[in-house]
């Protein structure tokens, strides 16, 4: 089974992401607009079970902080994934750091860059013209993240949550 | 703000009802799989934070609990939803009754016929064809409820899950 883990922003940021995923982001229909703590990957059920206790475990000592976009990217020339930009900040990268430590490690060797993406499988031209007229759109848009949660895939591509767990709390 | 609460049944069970949602329920894209405990009803987000209070003392004093299917039935003639039938059980009754007395109450008038929907908003024409067809079919399946979930409805008709309760722990 596949898992990955994820934040899911409020109902105003994602509606507003949905704006966008609408048109440019194919899946679109398969989850909910959300940031990425961990790709996508394989374990068992017995495995996620033990994973979600260390995510317990990581919850309970993690303060809820505050998440802030400001505006549009692109991952280009790597890809052509369009993105609300969110502000790095040192509790966001604890965070990633540490539920990527856990179980499967994970792109530590790549730089985190925080994100929500809008638009991907664009092809070139496509990328050139959305980015094109989005790049100086404005996001200002900041809110409290005080959970994270544990999905599981689907064999359709759709995402079920497992679990939720709240900053800071037992 | 639109919530609700639902129990996601195992990747195993979820799969096999997309597969007939995947043809009959068009709100197959909107939201997986999922057994209602509460049907959607409308509160702020400080009215959702009291909610999940409540419902955490709920999950907290109920213990995990078998839930059996065994065929597909229909509401025709009050309407044409087909699904599979779960086996009414005292504890998923009680824990139905224990989150609808909570926030508005909702249906308590009544019986509560536990299902996981598989088609919906079929003509008269296209339930009779198909729930001939799925009539006979088993479904037998068992599995441990350790888990529920409250959800918020997006502006595009999705759900997010805000937030999860697993049963008999603190």
């Amino acid at each position: 089974m596949k898992f990955g883990v994820v934040i899911f922003p409020s109902k105003k940021l994602q509606d507003l992401a949905n704006s966008y995923r609408k048109r440019y982001d194919p899946h679109y229909a398969l989850i909910t607009p959300h940031l990425t703590l961990k790709n996508s990957f394989e374990a068992t059920e017995e495995e996620a079970k033990e994973f979600a206790e260390n995510l317990r475990e990581i919850a309970r000592s993690t303060n809820a902080f505050s998440l802030k976009t400001a505006k549009i990217s692109s991952f280009q020339p790597v890809n052509n994934v369009i993105y609300f930009k969110v502000e790095p900040t040192e509790e966001l990268s604890s965070l990633h750091a540490a539920v990527n430590q856990e179980f499967s490690e994970q792109n530590l060797e790549y730089a985190f860059v925080p994100h929500i993406t809008i638009g991907q499988k664009l092809s070139n031209d496509e990328h050139s013209d959305v980015f094109g007229s989005l790049r100086m759109t404005k996001i200002n848009h900041e809110e409290t993240v005080d959970r994270f949660h544990l999905l599981y895939q689907l064999e359709n591509g759709s995402w079920t949550v497992y679990e939720t767990f709240r900053l800071g709390k037992e």
